[in-house]
């Protein structure tokens, strides 16, 4: 498997990201592409010279940049020239801590989209204390209809069941509450397509229960899922701030927290959300993978894992089959109705 | 100060409601009108002979039913007859555990709304380390469009303005990013709305930033506000569960678990969601209050306490002053426009 490095997306620049892909190659037997400034990386590039090779340049797309635009101009962006490789590999997986628009762009316009897929989606992993619940989508896209939130459920359900561990992933709607009614007009009508699909889908999920294990997929508008995570993030880290405050406040409680240490700990590599390296695109014809925009070394070297073991699961021929299936229950449905005249 | 009670709204009964009227007239001077079965509130309602009136009724609008229908169909329901009685009150207020949206339909069409206001909605305090946001709306809304929005900012505007601490709360908008074209085409039309309004705006706020006590007012439609709200709450919620169960796990985290019980103890109470015993339904010409459906005695004695408090803010004038101001500047910048030509 050979990974295709944007060395220019990440906050902390090209250096800490040959860092991290040296870390990784201690770990793990894989070949790399490196795409950014070739001299801030030279170390790493000299001490893999067999496993690593370099394509120099030092332009990079922005946050900031208006994504199709952007790829469009910058034909020698650091994005541009790895998913231009990517399409030449064979066996291959693109990673980048840059922007996520620009990601989505590239992977429209460059690497394309998987037939039939309208929007592809970003699939963030919600840790709860039994397993995992799969976000689609975390903000890659807004303004959905219900047709796409339904291709969304399609890519999560072959993402998670491409983890080998469940053929039927249950998939979950984001929603205000639990009648098929409750939501606005859009979770009302995506409620009654995912009804009536193939998949394995068990209602309305309420954010009160993101961390409840319910579902293995939820779905949700990119707005709607993306004001679901960042609450979670937000008032976990609220949470263990306050803590460390009252431990820290006097003797005994500085006692009782450090009685507690291994309790805190667990809990916040469970809750942290850089417990994850990063994240799919799903939905598009090649493996595509973003990190974090913030990641440091260590976050960055588990997202290289990360990127390596997807790449392997062969999500592709999931969602495709799983495409199959909806399309051939509408078609027996659509025979059933014709015979019933 | 008049409360009129819904005994019926509440999942524990009007027993319950009897017994939390009963504490509260211990706390409080005022008087109360219970509208509810006698029989089963007969020991408080004998107790408080001189301050508490009755409406007897044993007809309950229930959660499932279409709230536009059954304020119409049943004229003897308890929340019916509570807001024809609040509509012959002079210094009165309502409150009720029961249906949210049947309260919003008695509140648009027996009590009625303020002019200009096209939708009420219900505005819930977010505590943090700082102090509070009020989100508006909460999920009494989906579908809302930028204008409404726009007047939501305006309810919770004023209404914080009316509790004293401040006379230009800061109002954000719940969004997925910083800057002002993020977000889904509502959104990015709302931020246009709220930065050329008479409000304090501040800008976007995204749901990591929540607790961070950045506005006053927090901007949302029912749905993104709504799971805001409960991510917020199940999040913390099952944090505490799995500190609980960590400090159970040995001798040493019983013992940790003791020393900073005050400190979990104080985070508790400000991250309940039943601290406030309810949350009051703006845009309406009457005060509305309505308390959580699972109350129990002590949290609906906080909701009569709050419900009697808000009631004396003259929330209403300080919304009729605020969409005063806005229609001002508005007239200001055509008049202005104008003058250019």
């Amino acid at each position: 498997m050979k990974i295709i490095i944007d060395a220019l997306g990440a906050d902390q620049g090209p250096s800490m990201v040959a860092e991290a892909v040296a870390a990784a190659m201690q770990q793990r037997e894989f070949d790399c592409v490196l795409v950014g400034p070739k001299a801030e990386m030279a170390a790493t590039i000299d001490r893999f010279s067999n496993r690593i090779e370099v394509i120099d340049t030092d332009v990079r797309i922005m946050n900031e940049e208006h994504p199709v635009m952007a790829i469009r101009r910058k034909k020698n962006s650091s994005l541009v020239l790895g998913l231009n490789r990517l399409n030449e590999t064979d066996r291959g997986v693109f990673l980048t801590a840059g922007s996520t628009g620009a990601l989505l762009a590239g992977g429209y316009f460059i690497t394309g989209r998987l037939p039939g897929i309208e929007r592809a989606c970003i699939a963030a992993a919600i840790p709860n204390p039994k397993g995992e619940t799969v976000l689609v989508d975390t903000g890659a896209n807004m303004d959905t209809t219900p047709k796409i939130q339904l291709q969304f459920a399609h890519l999560g359900s072959a993402f998670v069941a491409s983890k080998g561990k469940t053929d039927r992933p249950r998939v979950g709607l984001l929603n205000v509450g639990a009648e098929p009614t409750k939501g606005d007009k859009r979770a009302q009508e995506t409620y009654e397509l995912l009804s009536s699909s193939s998949l394995n889908f068990v209602g309305n999920i309420e954010a009160r229960e993101l961390l409840d294990g319910k579902c293995d997929v939820l779905v949700a508008d990119g707005f709607a899922g993306n004001v679901a995570l960042k609450a979670l993030e937000g008032t976990a880290k609220t949470l263990f701030d306050e803590i460390k405050k009252g431990v820290y406040s006097s003797f005994l409680t500085k006692l009782g927290g450090a009685l507690l240490k291994p309790v805190f700990r667990n809990l916040k590599e469970t809750y942290n959300y850089k417990a994850h390296g990063g994240a799919p695109l799903l939905g598009v014809k090649k493996p595509l993978f973003k990190a974090h925009g913030d990641s440091d070394a260590d976050t960055f070297r588990l997202a290289i894992l990360e990127a390596l073991d997807y790449a392997g699961q062969g999500v592709e021929e999931r969602i495709e089959e799983s495409l199959k299936r909806e399309a051939d229950i509408h078609e027996a449905r659509e025979d059933a109705g014709k015979e019933g005249n």
